[in-house]
């Protein structure tokens, strides 16, 4: 192959996000990570904290450094926690690189609304409105050739899938909207404490963040913007004793008569062409391992005539279409490469 | 102590329900366990089966025959799949032995509605009508001196438990209630299956009968004849990767206006003096694992005044309050015991 | 009863081993526990730390001061990290206080080899002299009238029980002990650490500090006592993806001719009258879950006559025979009581 | 590409062997699956039964055809139950296909010690004979150009690896060696069982099989082969609460004097140039984890001087290198292509 490959800078590369990322983009047919940086292990292999890359990828991590990514990468993924890449990612965008963030850090357009729920200092203005938010399936229109996509998180995506073509439709009433969300462990990132320390959070089911958690507004922000007004929505989060995996169960009431087939054809109209969103028969639902370590999302619908409303259910990975997998497919969208390069994973099962 | 022991036979002892209420009956104070019936094993120690009880119950299992229990039994604790029971209960009642059916047969007023919901001939309905209906903490004054109690579905007790005191208060509006519950696996028992097949549900998360769980319309008889009026309620059910535990999420929206604090204080004077009901503090939810093999029910509120709703969780470890050690606490009201006898177990943590 | 409880205070109550020692004693018929105590969080409630305490036990915990101890209490476990309980122990003894130490800091009767493999300052010999090695089942006959147990660590525990009988009847060669054994997570407390991290930990088996673990001196001091001259052994540790359990499986050269049958029978004859150890029948195999919750530890055997070694398998609940268990077992010897006081729990199944 | 792709049919495509195989040949560069073949359910879309293949592969299963496969493919995998291949085998390898088979049934040469052990109909001597035993990095070198491999047994491929170098340097006594192995739940295939119900095996660690697994034969007349002698090994199994993995534990006494540097650098030379094995760096040992849903296979070692053992760690995917990444690694041999076309997967992790 005479292309040359676009070379990638992975910042917050220790973290679960960041190794999945390079567990992706070590395959990707058009890809070649050229840095793999950490803020606190600078200096290290990248196999000394993570065995598993042994052989695979023997590279020191760097630090982070604006100009040494300006000379070795042409797009930076920013894989941080939040409130770094409000600061970090306009620097990378000034040096000229491209960047993919997958902090929470530009997918809000108000800072006002970050600070409220980030309880961090948001990013300049300027930057919030440049951020193309990449929910792929959706705004994947947005991405081709833009500089600065802004990741969506994991409980956004497998929600806001699931949710989008009927509200858009009309057919549900946003102000509705129930959703029951649950989270393997995965999601809390490698950071130690107690409520993901093993003997605490295995055979458990624990709730947590009710109407708090920060994916709330980015939620509200997106499906106001779909219905064309405002959108309040009850969210609740759960930890689940497992690794990975999202199902995101979501409650409204439906508008007009719309039967299960009716949602069906309905959302496979909306995402023909998608490869990674799919359409459940009537009568089968997703469960999480069916998605497990791959980019698919897939849903499920149940219609209750009794009540009026319909039960949609959404499933993802979410370190893949969470996260690192939905990265790497506006990775593809921006460079105008094939949606699904180096994203063929079949879901590992059992 | 000179108090003669209350005699006490166990059908269904192979199974999930049977075996726990071995375990608890053991170190009851007041009762003997006289005889443990298998309709399939008959003959064979209970221990082949279930090498935990070596040394502890060397006993055969018996077969079942009603003369045999009246020989040497007061009480019978019928464990059984739906549709036996139906038959089982009403030969042990012309017996003139007491009753404790945890089977789902006698839970429904109506052998119609049981009909449609269990797929099973129902029991008759002079049967129907004399089972008590055994949730303890609401209808728990019914129970002394009846010979025949309805054990409370695993689903509709930590369900009802976090309902009834809102509904009975006006404080929540029935016809908008959703409860998205979710439930460890040993709930489905011990027959076999791909659903419960241990490489298919590690490590996954899998929703299941959707709106069509047979617990739903034993939720709507009760909270109708709470509320007053009949109440039909959105019902979901999710299989988690772990063996005990129920925690049920429920969603309505609130009816005047009433705080998280409200809440709580409505729900702890609602159960005042049931030791069984634990209301957490504000912002304090309970996690399955915080009731894991006690008799426990733990409830904590979220109210949202962006969407007008409470959201209410509770939860129970399946195999005790929802099923064997209620119908113990059962056993103690039916006889005038404390209602705690034999059942001091402190949950098991971690 | 008008017999006086035992009053009963517990240092590192918010350990995983002192909140195992609250949940038996709270239910113990002879004692009451009067003081709970942590260097780390004194002066706040105990059940804000653990909510399965909520109404159970509302006690602010107590700091560490022998003087309140001596007031409060008859009998002190001391539930401490190793290091903490050289020297408070100690203290207690000299106050007149009875301890049982759960902590590694005095089973080991050198000095010399307390630091090497510990890496900490020993205690004082007269203290490593007087304390009892409280393995019940073995040298429970040394305990009662004596003011100062040391409680077995749990490794040791599996596997002497499994191991003493053999070589005190000169039917293995101690020359040729293997010990290949395997942990659930909890029995690395509740400090964080990355190789309890849930994600990290959860589908993974992982073994760990070969060779090197500290409960190698305590098994050997104790082989060797039994045998009659040193003894050293191969000893494998893994962490095992559960969060209860340990099983030892053990190998060793038989000497002389002695079938399966054989072993059987000299365990359960040496084991005679001891309730909470379980010989196996031939051909069964105990598994950890079958002693979960419970103070058994359970034993069985394959002899291989291909190779002429015998397979011995022992399976504990490691916070229950393994720690808080046996620790009340030893106060039961201690005192005069029955050994099994407090102690019936059933495991937990499933 | 020009070149034309293989054919490949799968027998056994329904079983957890079979439908591996299909995540890995659906993007192996050089393959095309052209049936997917099951004797219990041919005619119905195999995504049915396997929801994480809708939109994926969404073809029919076929019966077992042998005219069928004959016109459909070039190469056929046989992952069947062990009985099946032992007639199947032969009648594709008289139509003239490759075959590679997954069952044991070709692994023993001798017909008797097959019988014995798996207790079953052996196959003809003349196809025994024939299959070359495909552990790919030691036997690699005899695949190429043959038509009928046998694919190791997943306990075999990670105790093999670990044991076959310092066999072969005469570094151990063979006479010596202990083999504690530790298997995910997933190596118990789909079908179900009370050995294998989640509320059974969650949470609990068993043993099984002890001194009889069938794997004890392939083992030791492998290691006899290198060895020059005949060989017998202690051989033990447990289950573990995992989907996947495989920890083989292994003990031996070593011969002359040999450190654990010694160990890595004989086993790093030996390997050289098999990217599939990773020896790990002194001190540091493999787990399961780190290994999962790739073909590596990882050792370490640990030389205890006190009793002169050396204890060796080997882990892989029990379905990848234990199964189908192995069985893809000898297609790639047998047809002469990259040993690891189709196979560079990086470990998912966490």
């Amino acid at each position: 192959m005479t292309q040359t490959k676009c070379r990638v800078a992975i910042v917050g590369s220790t973290g679960y996000g960041g190794v999945e990322l390079i567990r992706l983009l070590l395959q990707h047919p058009h890809v070649e990570i050229t840095s793999v940086i950490s803020s606190s292990s600078s200096g290290v292999p990248i196999a000394d904290g993570y065995p598993h890359l042994n052989q695979i990828m023997m590279e020191n991590l760097d630090g982070v450094d604006v100009a040494e990514m300006k000379e070795k990468a042409d797009v930076v993924f920013t894989a941080t926690p939040s409130g770094v890449s409000a600061k970090l990612a306009p620097q990378l965008l000034e040096a000229g690189l491209k960047v993919i963030d997958l902090s929470g850090d530009f997918r809000l357009k108000s800072p006002d609304v970050y600070s409220k729920w980030y309880k961090k200092e948001p990013a300049a203005q300027a930057y919030l409105d440049e951020a193309v938010y990449g929910l792929a399936e959706v705004f994947g229109a947005e991405v081709p050739g833009k500089p600065f996509i802004s990741n969506p998180g994991c409980y956004p995506t497998a929600t806001l899938l699931g949710l989008i073509p009927a509200v858009e439709a009309g057919w549900i009433d946003p102000a509705t909207i129930i959703i029951d969300a649950k989270s393997g462990v995965s999601g809390a990132g490698r950071g130690l404490g107690l409520s993901v320390h093993y003997a605490e959070i295995n055979e458990n089911l624990a709730p947590y963040k009710l109407n708090k958690h920060q994916h709330i507004p980015e939620i509200e922000q997106t499906l106001g913007r779909i219905a064309g007004r405002d959108v309040a929505v009850t969210f609740s989060t759960h930890l689940t004793p497992m690794t990975r995996g999202i199902l995101s169960t979501m409650y409204a009431t439906v508008q007009g008569t719309h039967t299960e087939e009716d949602f069906i054809k309905l959302y496979r109209e909306y995402y023909e062409g998608r490869r990674f969103v799919r359409i459940r028969d009537k009568g089968k639902w997703p469960a999480t391992k069916e998605v497990w370590g791959s980019n698919y999302c897939d849903i499920g619908f149940a219609v209750d005539e009794r009540t009026g409303r319909v039960t949609i259910l959404s499933v993802i990975d979410n370190l893949m279409k969470g996260a690192a997998g939905q990265a790497v497919q506006n990775l593809n969208l921006m460079l105008g490469w094939d949606e699904g390069a180096g994203l063929a994973f079949t879901p590992v099962y059992p």
